[in-house]
């Protein structure tokens, strides 16, 4: 599955799946998962360039990405284990203002989150090297300064039921990815910002080590608020 | 491009792009084309079964879908037609009352367009079948009674500014769908309706004959409004 960033056909993001994350935004704890999908177009490999469109307050979100490694629908919880092939350290930006102004008007947030270079991400890591996720620690800094960390632990939904529940309204399938929510600490990426972000072992052994410049980009879609 | 079903990754449906539609669900004429992603799972060849979760409110949304032929970003509108491989008849099936709810909340719309069998669809068509998209007609009929019918000359913004818009904030590739919206009529599907849709040419061919059958979904998500 290392060839999930040219395979795979969904990203599916979840939001809200970080206690202290959904206070800092002024949101409510969900009762059920939500989700929503960014396009593989979005995917940005580690040593690349995030793109910021004019108009644009851009957010770093970073999360853990699961990797699905076989086809299903209607996934149990139980079962779900056997559906991760592996992991990949991500970064799920976010046009902020663009996103508040479409939630405020009852939209899709799917532009907001979609841009190219949108979906910054690592190399696939095999579940074998993470036997057990929840012991996963990874951060993200902006110019050497950490902005966020967090563990899989501190999820309110965790991996199995994120995967049982999305697969109760959409078949997953070999190189799918789900973004598994974000901690607290999101914040600006602006041109010119250098990001780097790692994840590894409770023991600190890395597993992944991500780094992106952030660029203006000059072209194509500027967003003017109403 | 008769694989798009198989191959393409990436289902862009917009929204709100006919008047008699905008006004008949409440809402406002966008003053920029919006949209939000399907996933390629929901697509369901003719003759299949449109499966209806349990809890939801399903509504029909006929639509021309526009299959891109190549590669493009910051298409510009006059350059547009050199993108488009040809078209297909689908239809846009909507979860309403999740997505009302969801809209409220102003979360993602993606799981009420989501779910397995939500983009019922036709073969492909080569452009060279309909030379001038705009004098395409096509209608949906549910129990043999026509619920909605439309051309794409009646369209709030055209194919070519859909696809410089889309593009403009993420690259399209072969293989993408785009639903260019539903005119006005969309109303309920309900377990044991039949389902047929037709498009065709000014002059009567036709171009694409779809039929489908409505059923209740056992398993899977359940809809419970909060
Ligand atoms: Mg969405
Ligand atoms: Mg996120
Ligand atoms: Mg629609």
């Amino acid at each position: 599955m290392s060839s999930f960033l040219r395979t795979g056909k969904k990203i599916i993001a979840i939001g809200r799946n970080y206690v202290e994350h959904v206070k800092e935004l002024n949101n409510t704890v969900p009762k059920e998962p939500f989700f929503f999908l960014k396009p593989t177009t979005s995917y940005l490999p580690s040593g690349g360039k995030i793109e910021i469109p004019r108009g644009v307050l851009a957010h770093h979100e970073v999360e853990l990405g699961v990797i699905i490694g076989k086809s299903g629908k209607d996934i149990n919880a139980s079962q779900a284990d056997s559906y991760i092939a592996g992991y990949a350290l991500a970064i799920d930006m976010t046009a902020r203002n663009m996103q508040e102004d479409v939630k405020k008007r009852g939209l899709p947030w799917t532009a907001s989150k979609g841009f190219d270079t949108f979906t910054p991400i690592g190399s696939f890591i095999d579940r074998s090297a993470a036997p057990d996720s929840n012991k996963l620690k990874f951060w993200i800094k902006i110019n050497g300064t950490i902005k966020q960390n967090g563990t899989p632990a501190e999820m309110v939904f965790p991996i199995s039921k994120l995967i049982e529940h999305v697969s109760s309204i959409m078949t997953l399938e070999e190189g799918d990815l789900i973004l598994t929510g974000t901690p607290s600490g999101v914040g600006p990426v602006s041109p010119g910002d250098e990001i780097t972000a790692e994840l590894s072992t409770e023991s600190g052994v890395v597993l992944s080590s991500i780094q992106f410049t952030a660029i203006q980009r000059d072209s194509g879609y500027q967003f003017k608020p109403e």
